[in-house]
């Protein structure tokens, strides 16, 4: 039956993070693989109290069928939450996605025909590669630096590319990077995109876990002409097992997500949605996310000190000013994927950092992330990916 | 921006149904235009229970990111549920997904590519027929009669027809026209899918709502090359809002969904997931269901009968043995559209039956819904529609 498969299914293979994800399941491991917040902060007995509330209060809606755009109430507090980022949105411009990984499957469907181009960072996000390799488009990678991307490198790649859709980007502690946009470049990209007529998918899940530094107002802060699309989710302040996240835009291109959901799935869960808006309102979320921030910036600060200790100084890496990931550049004769089996084999994963460079390459990198793993889990596997790097170099 | 969006993106138009709910959420309207179940049937003093279960028992398990597959224990129990129907399957043939609307949506993405051909009954159900054509198919309509699709049809199209991918059929119940598949045509389907190659992709969320008449087997357990995709939901016998429904398909064809499902949403719900399967632990799903079957054929008896009492004879209905819908056809010089919105003026509505040909036509006929109003309502709404109908004809 192998003739009946679309083209984009041909081409397609299961992501690399979820099986490696498989791989890491068994408890033995030390997995710094995944992007997993730490499960000891989900607010279990917060849970438990809105459910109750929400079921005994709007049982029957929160059980039936519901609007395609999302819980109003819940769209307005996003709404406004987005206000935290300098954004004056209405619940309007929100449309409630099932995590923004269907924020970013849905931008593909919206925008990409067969070999378009997308314009990422380089590194960039390994499931938004994906989603949007699925509608078949090809990648330019931008060189970036560590205040994001280079703005010269991006005009000089829209100048030469047919076809450029949009500009992918994630300004705040970057998947893989780490990194966080300046705000200059951030204003920068709005002005490309404005003189080339280029949307801008703004993709946001760590930009509240910021633990120093200051904060800087998002790209869809600084748009003009309702050109940038603003991919939000509560995965990585909350929980991400109840799969809502949002997508913020004008309604120009709002209006393309809302039908492409309506075909996707109708609905996000009903209600999941009802659940976090009682929590917005019972609970006060911004205590929540500095307490994840305090664990967090720990275990970073731990990783990186450990790092310090135990790598071999070959071993270059910066160190992120929030979210949940390091990014480490190893010596151009190191494979980090035959890296990545020896260290299983020691009972240590990590992600290679080649699966984040759509053209390929690159493969001397990795990504290590420190939001899941408790201290003396942190230590032990860092020495022993230390241990294993010494041996390699 | 309108040259950014992709093509399927710029052919694409909202359904007409969610359109049309929004226009019926008015609490004044009587309803017949929705697919609702009946929410004074969820079984919410359950969901609390089983919620505070899995939030107590694996509150950290149903808060994080889990595989995309789904739960196992629920993909073993759904898998053994398939044997009510015939099917024998494993948890390894079960993929979850957020309702079955994203079983129709991934079903596009894993075959279709732009101007390749489905076949379906004519009519078909219209969320299907808009999920396909996200992804730029076009339709050849078989005709049906009272036992299914004539295989007579159904051939000659095929002989005719380039680059078919599938056949999609609703055998149980079907939406919009209310009509059951005959055991032969199931059999010859699957005869004709064998010798010219092809995929049929069985959606079935109506199949355990029978309230008479003897159950037909699915067409999957008739399955004799691992040929037919099953989906499946939990939206009709339990909840919609929850969105939990399922594919069962051979190892070949279930992993390339598996796939889809990655990078369209990584997961659907991990804590609704452990919700239902602890549901279906502690619970009697299939006594539920009694109870649902029991209220619904109430419902169909009552509209039917009014209908009967009150409809002009010229409108033609047959009465279906299960599901949720009735369907009318009309003399072909009233246009249901047009009748849609003098109801709607009246305080009732329905769905005009036109939606439900991907090719057009039929306008003279309608769908009507009796799972979602009480009695009294469904008395009153079919007066209404009767007074219009005669005042029309």
């Amino acid at each position: 039956m192998e003739h009946l498969f679309s083209e984009r299914v041909k081409k397609a293979k299961a992501s690399e993070i979820r099986e490696i994800l498989k791989l890491t399941q068994q408890p033995e491991i030390i997995s710094f693989a995944g992007g997993l917040p730490a499960p000891e902060l989900f607010p279990i007995e917060e849970m438990k109290a809105v459910t109750l509330k929400v079921l005994e209060t709007m049982g029957k809606d929160a059980l039936q069928y519901s609007p395609t755009e999302g819980y109003d109430p819940l769209r307005e507090k996003i709404a406004m939450r987005m206000a935290k980022q300098g954004v004056h949105a209405q619940k309007e411009d929100i449309l409630i996605t099932s995590g923004s990984q269907q924020g970013l499957d849905f931008t593909g469907k919206v925008f990409i025909n067969p070999n378009d181009y997308v314009l990422c960072e380089s590194p960039s996000y390994l499931g938004a590669i994906n989603a949007f390799k699925a509608y078949e488009c090809q990648f330019k990678e931008i060189d970036t630096d560590s205040d994001g991307m280079i703005m010269s490198h991006l005009e000089s790649i829209i100048n030469q590319t047919e076809n450029v859709k949009y500009i992918y980007v994630i300004p705040d502690f970057q998947n893989p990077s780490g990194r966080t946009w300046s705000l200059e470049r951030r204003k920068a990209l709005v002005e490309i995109a404005n003189k080339y007529n280029l949307v801008i998918i703004e993709d946001n899940p760590y930009g509240e876990l910021r633990f120093e530094g200051e904060s800087q107002p998002a790209v869809k802060s600084l748009d003009t002409e309702g050109r940038v699309v603003y991919l939000g989710t509560f995965s990585k302040t909350f929980s991400p097992g109840l799969r809502i996240g949002w997508v913020c835009a004008s309604e120009t291109l709002l209006s393309k997500y809302i039908t492409v959901k309506q075909s996707a799935d109708l609905q996000s869960s009903s209600i999941s949605q009802r659940e976090l808006d009682v929590f917005l309102e019972d609970y006060d979320l911004d205590a929540h996310i500095e307490k994840i921030k305090k664990v967090y910036k720990h275990r970073r600060d731990l990783m990186i000190s450990t790092m310090a200790d135990h790598f071999p100084r070959q071993a270059h890496y910066e160190v992120p000013q929030g979210g949940l990931f390091a990014w480490i550049e190893l010596p151009e004769q190191i494979d980090a994927k035959v890296l990545m089996e020896k260290a299983v084999a020691r009972k240590v994963a990590f992600v290679p950092g080649g699966s984040f460079f759509p053209n390929g390459g690159h493969e001397n990198t990795m990504r290590v992330n420190y939001s899941n793993m408790p201290d003396d889990k942190i230590v032990e596997g860092i020495i022993r990916l230390g241990a294993l790097l010494k041996e390699e170099l």
